[in-house]
């Protein structure tokens, strides 16, 4: 069905982006999967390009754009060629937003005109054994005795794009879980990644999403200025979790964006390859698994869209969210694992896009929240 | 998510059926069921509604009313409730679009002023041998020599709602099909279902749908008053199917309420109902299923909200509706044999509503065009 | 894949079955689907046969045969032909087990020579408001002052075969349940459904299964003689439940018979029905559909066959048995919704065998335990 | 449900099996799966413990087992550690059968006894652009003009296990292929892989089954002497193929291992990692999944060792052998893919097995016929 939610300006800026993407990222991307990162130099280009600071105000050197849709343009746009934009999402999706809501006006001027240009930042929340249990964080950030720094204390897992990263948000606990309230005494500091006792660990082999480094990271006496901590201490509790609605909707529109490339993979896939001397694409069954995928594409995108609009008029719940998030993943995963199929071997090789899109899309069904973590919020919205 | 298609006034015709719903048809619908019709009182009812001739223009008594929209309210009201309209929406959707098409002036003024007021019209098109292909129909009305009437002999089956219905249109052959055009020939009768050699045959038992009857008519030596024949001689194929994008569509919007009363059955009962001294409803196993069943319904509503959108602006393709009507069905098809599952062995007795919505939409996958016809459709706008 | 269960014995005792039920069954199943009811004749034939005192010892009448794989033969015809046997499944498979193990030297030669000849006998558990929970059954059998008989009120629902049988074996309260032993207090009399006070209530309708009704009974003051009571007074809930692997083994028996059966009807069907000019069964999507349920078919097969082997040799466990049920009757769902849909229209209309094996099929997956609660089980033995 | 397959002898190797891998493989396998390649010794280690040359006589210096279960064990404990054996399923269940079928008594003298030892040998059919389509092969052997050696040229893709292989089975073309015969004039030749001209080309990057190789070969001017044809020149097509029975099973077998062992990760994974405080083990949703793929793998083993007994008789025919294939690759792709979700983000790790598991699985739909094949195959079968 006719999409209905850009305007020319977006069409603009949709040829604008898939240009760049076509230039500076397509003829690199083979090798970046290979060192298992994008180059730094590529968050300068985005920078360039507007789109590192959506959202961030003009007085901070932001773009002054302010609309959501163009973060669902760009989602789109990577998706679409099998790449991604790094840690861009991440980082203006999902950690910027913190800085936005929570950072002071010092800590704006300090950050923002930086992250617009190019810094990266990237959060650090999960430890070792504890998981999703925020509660059972152990880092530790205590106060000096001079009162201006907090001397930071511990290590984390699973951190996605720290490699590249000049910030990192640090869930840090500053006073002790009393039994009443668990869930108290963290707090958020905004490090930087070269201080010193700030250190990598190990880089993680995943299945997928070879680009975007998953660390380990250790704080040892990490010093970190009073003046970087966000919002109220003892409040990061409360403060993680606010943004989930967007972070949920734009999974979504990845895995609609997705799941159209991999249909269009598969068509040009089986209308050029032969088998018994006509295409695959002229097999009846080949026909109907498009079909199929197409028909759950269709829905996948309508409801989408229907979020990005509920969206930008903030009319979109959580439960919505979370709705567009399983559905949205599950969809991809089904189409392009079918998709996949009708490449035969061919969709074996990572050299075929189709096979890193399988790769990729896995983790769509856990992260942003597990699958299940979702149907418990919809289960709950349903008045179960 | 919050639904944007409807106006104030659709809120206040939504009532209205609501209320008429609840008073005039679920009071009788198990006996109806048993029945295996509706009684022919309800369509004066629903006229007097004015319900029975939408999209009829004023000057041939209709309503006047002339959005979609409207058939989709009443479409979801009686799915909401588990019951049907019985002939209505095959006699308003389906068959009346052709009398307002094809239908001259004089036609018009006789026949629609009844249909508005609660006159039933069918369409017979299959024969026993032929299903869905047009081409091999044998029923044949020839042309008196006086010039008059044709005289109608054959035999048709599978045909819904004759047993109430004042008019049947036949697609019968006037003249035979010729090597180049087999679907040359054919032609649209309007014949009056008291007219003398119209006979009812068996009545067909079927899986549900118990009160929309299904009939064998036989014709033998039919008198058809030239003024009868719709549209021009001959063109009868090409006229057939016009309508095609509505009926999908309206499907899809059935499948949508239907699907959605499920859940509400199957949450209604899981609450109520205790095992081990707990309601089903707080068994995990029952969230999770109820919330995939929401997450899909969720979608399929803004699919065909869109699709109506669309449709309302005459920008619906064929394929669009094809995708629509293929998803609808699929996802009630799967969402309400989980409601029923929830329900145990209640489930499966025809005094619960969720057995009957589960015998009733076995066929939804199958008419308006089997789901693999719908696949086809898709695959040929794919371009393979 | 090769069967190897199967003796020339069976082979034979195959034959007979097959040709009794093209006899004396098929030509009159229709009729008795509409009366809702199989006559009470074909019991005494069926008796005649051997069939309904299997297992029974030749001291009272038996047949003599002992293997559970002459059951399992009996299952597979009437599924193949998309027919019953009414209620003897239930009489000779479900409740025959309780008076062979549980019944006295006096009460097997009371009761078991008439039901070799074909006597029906039923059961009832299910009360209104308890569902499966038997804890919370309320029907009381107290005894008399003389000590005679005792008087049984009380009400019952959802009893299967109830309206042909000649026995009804109650569980009812004797004492009240206490405490520490909400299970303690039950008890099983066998009642005759001729005595003063047993009444059927209402037949209540079902999707399927329309020859094997299911009714509501009532007790009032029905005097049952104390040497009625079968095994000892209060320990009938530990009666219950002992033949569940049998009674779940045979429903994959019959599951996997049922598919079977589907893909025949769908292969002919497909075979004889032309579309476009060429058989249905020639496209592709016909073969891979076909193909993909005879795989499931024949891997169910495959497991109901060793289940076989396995409780022949007294070493199939519960949880094995409970993985049969729910893998067989999920594998008929999923075959025989393919293989209707392949029937086109046809396929919803009762007169086609595929139509009554779908409303018939769709109670497997929640009768002999909700395919949720072998779940349940299998989690268990799965040490979870 | 209870094996009966294996005899005390089995249960003795596959001790001796579990012990090797957990000595000499698994301490090993993330670094050989991050060198892409097994070490060499490895096969000499396997030659030693004598299933390097199953079904090798012993006057060729076999180790005299013949029995086909013997593999079977052998396939399973590689997949219950989530590990591989490299390439020696390949060279040993489907080149080696070629030797041992098409060789004469001096190649067999020549080949074997190294091959028992170690030896790895290959095979060597796609070509760039042809597919499964073996009548485009072009890769063309010509005799020299003293008749001593072909003179072989042309280029392969997709061929596994060749870094490490001493013998490679070329599919050349001895002959033109003719109008009548497109098949004809294919013949197999065994090429030393030191051989003048025999190159490596590109090592495809694939998913998953890292350690085992996936190259591109060349050939130029390659001399290949006339004693190393196998069977008669220009009788390659037909002699393809014929063990595809074996190695379709043996794909089944791998699959029923894999996915047990799935189930084992995730129950161990489960019951330790805990969430709100309590196992995730313990939640309905985690018990209800592990329920369902135990259930389907349950099924998937009874079928397989079905298959397994009557391969052993001579009596699994190719199309039984499709269903095993195609089968068991559909439940083991289930039901990794639901274990891996229930290690939320850790199972996209590839440190941890089930990760390993996902990306290697995903391959046994296409390889040996994919699983579209298998369904052409069995369609055949049912007379479709």
């Amino acid at each position: 069905m006719k999409r209905t939610i850009f305007t020319e300006e977006h069409k603009a800026f949709r040829a604008m982006i898939r240009d760049f993407v076509a230039k500076e990222i397509t003829p690199h991307f083979e090798q970046w999967e290979r060192d298992g990162l994008v180059p730094r130099e590529l968050y300068r280009k985005l920078g360039a390009l507007g789109v590192m600071g959506f959202d961030v105000p003009e007085e901070y050197g932001g773009p002054g754009r302010t609309s959501f849709t163009y973060q669902v343009v760009l989602a789109e746009e990577a998706s679409r060629a099998a790449v991604s934009f790094g840690a861009q999402s991440l980082s203006t999706g999902i950690v910027l937003p913190y800085l936005l809501r929570l950072g002071n006006e010092e800590q704006k001027r300090r950050w923002l005109p930086g992250i617009v240009e190019g810094d990266v930042a990237c959060i650090a929340m999960t430890e070792p054994g504890t998981g999703s249990d925020l509660a059972g964080i152990r880092s530790r950030a205590e106060l000096s005795e001079d009162g201006t720094h907090y001397v930071l204390n511990g290590a984390k897992t699973f951190i996605s794009c720290a490699r590249n990263a000049r910030y990192c948000v640090v869930v840090a606990r500053t006073s002790p879980a009393t039994e009443e309230n668990r869930r108290g005494g963290l707090s958020l500091l905004v490090v930087e990644t070269d201080s010193e006792g700030f250190a990598y660990g190990r880089k993680l082999d995943k299945i997928g999403m070879r680009t975007s480094d998953t660390s380990e990271l250790s704080f040892t006496d990490v010093h970190v200025p009073v003046e970087n901590l966000l919002g109220e201490e003892g409040k990061g509790f409360t403060y993680l979790g606010h943004n989930l609605v967007r972070e949920r909707l734009i999974i979504g529109v990845t895995a609609a964006a997705t799941a159209t490339a991999a249909i269009e993979y598969a068509k040009e896939y089986t209308q050029q390859r032969q088998v018994f001397g006509k295409p695959v694409a002229s097999f009846q069954n080949t026909k109907f698994v498009l079909a199929e995928c197409a028909t759950e594409v269709e829905a996948l995108q309508a409801t989408v869209d229907k979020g990005i609009e509920l969206e930008d008029r903030g009319e979109l719940s959580p439960a919505d969210a979370a709705k567009i998030k399983l559905f949205g993943t599950d969809v991809a995963g089904r189409v392009i694992d079918k998709c996949l199929q009708l490449h035969g071997g061919y969709g074996y090789m990572l050299e075929y896009p189709i096979a890193r899109l399988y790769a990729d899309t896995r983790v769509s069904r856990i992260y942003g929240g597990t699958n299940e973590v979702m149907k418990g919020i919809i289960a709950k919205d349903l008045g179960l």
